[in-house]
């Protein structure tokens, strides 16, 4: 997606480790227009993949998940890293690693909202090491529903994650592949 | 907003501890058909505002404030429960007191995202004590913002939250106000 590409360019900056921040448009102040584009984006890339679920993890993917579960006219899932007293005992859950965070977490979804007959489209902001999607993967697995694929808004290829997901058959649509970063210049998979 | 009333009347639960569960629908499922309808019920209550941004805090009110500012074209700031390393130092913060959660928290939000020429509009999914409110609006202050108001998906009013927030003369909407609820009813004020 060029448009992805582009706001890159304009909006992002490269911060120490490996860091790409688009805080100004896509994680902490939303340009919801773009956002709009983005989510049509992802539902003309899986039209016929018979998607039933969007599924994502809190927080920074939810902008993105809602916005193709708009255009695509399916419920959002979000699995929660932060789980509150109204959450139900009965869940689904995955240990995943956060690079961003440098911590691991316990990622928990109520088994209500998922079962065999799903065929889940999983959406969120960033693909980097990929730890976040095996997680996501491995909940939707025990609930016994398919995984459709991967909808991505920015892949950060030089940390391999994709890579790897791409290799164990799983479809991943990244909207704009980072190839490599400097401070100055990003560069794009072509 | 009927709509929000007969929505909560069909899926709503209630638990232990006065926890009114929407899970299904608002921030665990979420409904995105219906939170487009939200959000434009948002966009219309407060067309004439002159509002300049919409901010919610992480993690359920983002799908709502996102369907807001869609509907409202200005951008959504998302203020970080969970700050990450790619924050700017350079913040404004309060300190909140979550009931669901039962512990206190550090709202954070990147300075850069809000200015003294900013009028907010809160957007969140729960209207209770009104501490993540009154949290948002110090942040606001501490910007030189205005708060333009809030709009919540669903008071509950037998916590008064909102009661003390508009005898402070802050102007807040809410879409469905339980006045009370049992294991059996939720009633709604008229």
């Amino acid at each position: 997606m060029k448009l992805m590409e582009q706001k890159i360019l304009e909006c992002g900056t490269v911060l120490p480790g490996n860091i790409l921040k688009v805080g100004n448009f896509l994680n902490q102040q939303l340009d919801v227009d773009f956002l709009t584009e983005v989510g049509k984006e992802i539902a003309r890339l899986y039209k016929d993949a018979g998607v039933t679920k969007i599924m994502t993890i809190e927080a920074s993917g939810i902008a993105i998940a809602v916005m193709a579960a708009q255009a695509m006219h399916v419920p959002a899932v979000i699995v929660k890293k932060h789980p509150s007293a109204n959450l139900s005992k009965d869940v689904y859950f995955a240990q995943i690693a956060s690079y961003t965070h440098n911590n691991v977490y316990t990622a928990v979804v109520a088994k209500e909202y998922l079962n065999k007959n799903d065929n889940v489209l999983i959406v969120d902001d960033f693909l980097a090491c990929g730890n976040a999607i095996k997680g996501l993967k491995s909940i939707i697995e025990s609930a016994g529903a398919k995984l459709a694929g991967c909808a991505i808004a920015i892949e950060k290829a030089f940390q391999h994650g994709g890579d790897e997901l791409r290799a164990q058959g799983i479809r991943i649509e990244s909207l704009a592949v980072v190839e490599s970063m400097t401070d100055s210049t990003i560069t794009f998979k072509p």
